[in-house]
């Protein structure tokens, strides 16, 4: 580049001498504008001429994506919504704001009166908060030929050797599983593990033994009855509740067949802490979905034969699709990943990517401030607190009775109670369906028919957003609230 | 800031207005020069105080991340392996290359001597290099709170409404599917829909209907009688190649139950264009995973009741696990969603995400000289080609037939073969097992027995990576060559 003036030129005549200093620096300075501008990343001319900003800041191929990510994550959507880059398309070609339940309008500003509240299902939104505040270290971005493969080069399976490692030691550092005598089997979530197990335990095919039966304690979560009944194998039957079966597993090695127990522990939907019901030669499936020190104490390390965990109650991130099985025995573990492989071929790579970088966050932060599972039980214990506040008023409904201190071996303190679900219960005679008794007070349940348990009971979620949990409060407070009016004298009579 | 000089107090008297007009010239230089400097995404003064570059080029968050990907994306590995973000980390913390079959070393430099071809799996790294070439555009950033919930907001499904329209864009511009009248239902690949429609079209649970059968006429893709017999449900059972129920289809609405065919086209693995068998009732399930213009020529849009499809085969991202089916009809399309949500939950958020910009970037290349089926094709051609002019030469073995010329409406003119696999039959009386026979020559290949075509057949996959193909085409010519000498007059007696 020819320099704007030829400052070697410069004479420092006695008379010119003032004048050619000030020339010599103005020189120097326009020199160093022009040095900076052309190396600037937003004016220098490559930028201007549009090359992708190949020189900014080291960044290349991902810098495009990058700026698209953080200019939707930077929209508000006035902290009731959010934009998601893979949101519907508005006229302008842009994702718009996708808002919380009970908002609306273009930024999410404009509060629906008199919201139903949805506490239905267990979507585990209350982390959402903690990884805006972590989005440096859970962010990871995506080449386009990121893992194109079947396999995993280094292990020729469908599982990467890093992930399984980051959550060997989040179980150790955790305390909430013995991993060492374990395989990990990952799959898409816990429930795809429901009847990947149920198989696996199950008599051969070729086998000419009579179907195994599966059971769960009532109440229990829905998804072991659903899916059972739905791929219907010729191995095994759902059995229904254990209740009807507790002297019958005692022979259960009659040519009746053998029992597959379902445990949740905590329980899906009383919070409960829970060992099996059924004895003898029953096979059991422990689901420790929750059993995470944001949820509840964690006494010891969960050491059974048969263990399911999610990252969708840990993490939060339930979208992602991912959970995964620790399994001592090698059969039944081989018989779990051949199912997870004929089935889909192995989890999503993509998934297992994004989830190393949230188990390594995760990991990170234990035992400081930033600590996920200080944060998480912080939510849910300031949320059962308030819960208990407004229903303890009732005389209407009631929730399950949870110790209000409980030695939790990974704080290394009593904690709180701060489960993920309340089980209610409808006092009243003639509230016979709670669920329905709820819903006419604008607030969505989740009836206690689908944990085999009755109408008098429904689970309510704790786990979703700080907006769904406050309009959840304040309809929870009309229904209290107007408990009195009704009990009032000559309320009867209107 | 204060600024360097106070220019605004500058007087042009006559005797200095040189010097003046100078000094404010050398002013606004410095002043800018300040302003460049206090802006410089390197040189500014929050970057030497190194606060993680919070201020680079725009970006925050995502920054890091970004500049992860790109320094692992810039480790050569030789140009025969590649290091991934979620590789085994090493002694320094960091993964390293993971090289290609038959390279090895550190930097994968090292050429392994005399190396087994493996041609086993339909792997399509075939496509690896054009993502490299389009890196900006696939590129993905996610944040950690990218779509934690269940469900995607806008639809209260598990699918993401904007993948589902770039998808019938897709179909709709390379003319290879009738989408308008289609429910389109994703799952994590192709392969569990394989289930999911046989569960679809099976009677209902709690019918009284005999079961299904589920038939493929050979030679027919595996993993149809592996997941039959594997879930093994009550309503279907495996019923093995069409040829014995060819007759049976005519009456198949007896109480024999009904039969379920799948109908591979192309077909894998001899890669002709496929038709149903069975006639009469016969439910069908057209599997269209590579009714794509880089493996063959598309005569027109197809327009069957249920297909499949899978992101693997045109763009090559078989580790991402994503396909969709397109079903006519609404009932069928719900039992096969329904299949999907209670078994997995639907595919990875993470996975949509990525494939949305996949599928983004496919569509806005087509036709042009970037287009993705135009390279594919010419890499799928080139090998054909190559393949051919050895085996030619060849009378131990010999490949399908294929027309040389035939007209596809996607590149609007006739094209050359570029089937996805080699369909290879030995000749020899004495190569009843073929697999066999090529493995002694060091070629990895998938039996005949397999597709339920005996074990003179053996298929070769043409869809891997470069090296693959090199390796595979080095031992071909071996073991053509040596049939020569093998050939020759008295080498039959040694």
């Amino acid at each position: 580049m020819e320099p704007a003036c030829a400052c070697g030129e410069q004479r420092a005549t006695g008379r010119a001498a003032g004048l050619g200093l000030l020339a010599i620096v103005l020189c120097s300075s326009l020199l160093l504008n022009a040095l900076l501008l052309a190396h600037h990343p937003f004016l220098s001319p490559s930028r201007l001429l549009g090359d992708g900003g190949s020189s900014s800041c080291g960044l290349s191929w991902a810098l495009q994506a990058a700026r698209e990510a953080e200019a939707v994550a930077a929209v508000g959507c006035s902290g009731h919504g959010q934009v998601f880059l893979d949101g519907i398309a508005g006229e302008d070609g842009r994702p718009g704001c996708e808002c919380n339940a009970c908002f609306g309008g273009p930024d999410c500003s404009l509060r629906v009166p008199n919201c139903t509240a949805d506490a239905d299902s267990g979507n585990p939104l209350f982390l959402e908060p903690y990884w805006r505040r972590h989005a440096a270290a859970s962010a990871v971005v995506f080449s386009g030929w990121h893992r194109m493969s079947y396999v995993t080069t280094e292990s020729f399976s469908f599982q990467s050797v890093e992930l399984e490692r980051q959550i060997r030691l989040l179980h150790t550092a955790v305390g909430n599983a013995v991993v060492d005598d374990k395989h990990v089997i990952f799959a898409a979530g816990s429930i795809q593990l429901i009847n990947a197990l149920v198989h696996a335990l199950s008599p051969d095919v070729n086998a000419a033994s009579p179907p195994a039966r599966v059971v769960a304690n009532a109440p229990y979560y829905q998804a072991y009855r659903v899916q059972t009944t739905m791929f219907d194998g010729r191995e095994y039957r759902w059995g229904g509740a254990t209740a009807q079966w507790t002297n019958a597993s005692r022979n259960s090695t009659t040519d009746e067949g053998g029992f597959i127990e379902f445990v949740t522990s905590p329980n899906n939907p009383d919070t409960m802490l829970r060992k099996p019901a059924l004895g003898g030669s029953t096979a059991v499936i422990f689901d420790h979905a929750y059993y995470w020190p944001h949820f509840t104490h964690i006494p010891s390390p969960a050491d059974e034969d048969v263990m399911l965990f999610t990252i969708s109650k840990p993490s939060g991130h339930a979208g992602s699709r991912f959970g995964w099985a620790l399994i001592r025995d090698e059969k039944v573990a081989k018989r779990a990943l051949k199912y997870v492989s004929d089935s889909i071929m192995g989890a999503s790579r993509d998934t297992q990517l994004r989830m190393l970088g949230i188990v390594k966050a995760m990991l990170a932060n234990l035992h400081s401030k930033d600590d996920i599972f200080a944060f998480g039980h912080d939510v849910m214990r300031t949320r059962w607190r308030k819960l208990n506040a407004v229903v303890s008023r009732s005389r209407r409904i009631s929730l399950q009775k949870i110790p209000p201190h409980q030695y939790c071996t990974y704080f290394k303190r009593t904690r709180e109670p701060s489960p993920a679900y309340a089980w209610v219960k409808c006092e009243r005679e003639e509230d016979e369906d709670c669920q329905g008794a709820l819903l006419k007070a604008n607030i969505i349940t989740r009836t206690g028919v689908f944990f085999e348990a009755g109408s008098r009971y429904t689970r309510i979620s704790l786990l979703k957003s700080d907006d769904d949990f406050d309009v959840l409060m304040e309809r929870l407070t009309d229904l209290v609230n107007a408990e009195k009016y009704e009990d009032a004298p000559g309320s009867r009579a209107m």
